[in-house]
């Protein structure tokens, strides 16, 4: 049976994810961190993980990047999640006015902002996971506390939802990316990752051969390299043909106007689930 | 008076990069979150904001870019400032073996990962920015809690260093905006958004004119537009001439280019202070 590891709790988002591609032939195991995940695969403990990369309100996970990099792994799939969350209580009595506490991932209250405005009563408490929040309440059963998380970590703690869908916007969602040790042979969408000098007109000459071979960019990214603070890496996502003839000319061309190029990973574009 | 609004509590690092930039010449305020800051320009109880806009080690804070486009301001001044994160107690007799608990802002315990996978006995707690960290230590005076933050914060509470530099990254940096009503009329730098339609070489073909009136490119971020699933808004920030003569160039050949576009500010290229 496959083995994977995933970020988080179980009930977490990226639970969720690896259910949702591995459609539950697998055994599933918690990674504390992302980088976690990675060290779990790289000791031989899990045959893929499942991590975040990319949220639509929030931004990249470069954590994700730099772990790749660092482990010389590959991003093998993806999934996208539709991220709704649920207000959880640990009694079906409980009502709003009743609570004075909530508790979640950071991001999960950032992007709930618009509830706390209206209910001043309750105060956000961070957790590691939204999956640690159900599982906090869960266990403590005070009825003044509430956590904030997906419909199933709601079902995996038996907690009750008191309101639905309480995030500012409807269109929120997270793409988490599978990872292994061995690259795909195909697919319909790339990853790649270069670095470029510092010189005006340096990055535009190294997209020149997507835009040349008609591929269409998905994504890109800078970051300043952390240890040479005037050069940048780039992060670009790509849709490619599956028989790879323009995407590798593309490679090639670019390799001449990059001082470094690593594909991240060669997979099948992915479905977006609700949760 | 300038009157200049900050995120988070007196002695956090925007608090610090604000001091930075007005030289102690202002009369600071504390902004409860990124939007708060701008709320309260657009509400006239403050002139100026400082908010954080990209970390070198966990990216972006697309908050920032969000609010700037809301609340239709500019950004008129950038700060850099290296984020060194120091182990603070509230009594110089605590020793490490002593903790137990540990409290910060998310990011800046995700920035100290070696710190604590080295000392397993430390456990992390959140808190919303890293100088309510150092004032609840400041308040609670527990032997068997430490705060995470930076020097100015330590000063600020009086609180005791046990560990200095703790950071994984001796090269981590927090960039910083200063925002205001009124667009500069003149710097040399440059910030702009713009969107482009979904089809292959779009991205490369707005990004042509700054090549060709020989800008340096600093920044690149894509973001899928969160109401339109296959569209996508991208942040750019240039290096220009104080003339402005290659930059307005550029912005009328990138206005054919693109579906949309938003200079977000002129402003004078950031210098870098040890924090």
């Amino acid at each position: 049976m496959i083995r994977v590891a995933f970020f988080g709790k179980k009930g977490s988002f990226s639970h969720v994810a690896a259910q949702k591609f591995f459609s539950g032939k697998a055994a599933y195991r918690e990674g504390e961190s992302v980088k976690n995940v990675f060290s779990r695969i790289a000791a031989g403990e899990a045959d893929f993980g499942v991590v975040p990369v990319e949220n639509s309100t929030t931004g990249s996970i470069l954590e994700t990047y730099d772990m790749l990099l660092k482990y010389r792994m590959h991003i093998t799939g993806e999934v996208r999640l539709k991220i709704h969350h649920q207000l959880l209580v640990a009694d079906k009595t409980i009502r709003l006015n009743d609570l004075r506490k909530c508790y979640s991932h950071p991001q999960a209250i950032s992007q709930c902002e618009k509830f706390f405005t209206g209910h001043k009563n309750i105060k956000p408490f961070f957790t590691t996971d939204t999956a640690a929040a159900a599982k906090l309440i869960s266990e403590t059963h005070s009825r003044d506390c509430a956590a904030i998380a997906g419909l199933q970590t709601a079902r995996k703690y038996n907690l009750f939802i008191l309101q639905k869908k309480i995030e500012d916007n409807s269109r929120n969602f997270t793409r988490f990316v599978v990872i292994g040790k061995k690259p795909n042979e195909t697919g319909d969408k790339a990853s790649v990752a270069f670095g470029v000098k510092h010189v005006p007109g340096s990055l535009f000459k190294a997209l020149a051969p997507y835009a040349g071979h008609h591929l269409n960019l998905t994504k890109i990214e800078s970051r300043p390299i952390l240890d040479k603070t005037w050069e940048y890496i780039f992060f670009v996502d790509f849709e490619i043909n599956p028989d790879l003839v323009d995407f590798k000319h593309t490679i090639k061309d670019m390799k001449k106007e990059t001082d470094s190029l690593t594909v991240l990973g060669i997979y099948r574009k992915g479905k977006t689930y609700e949760t």
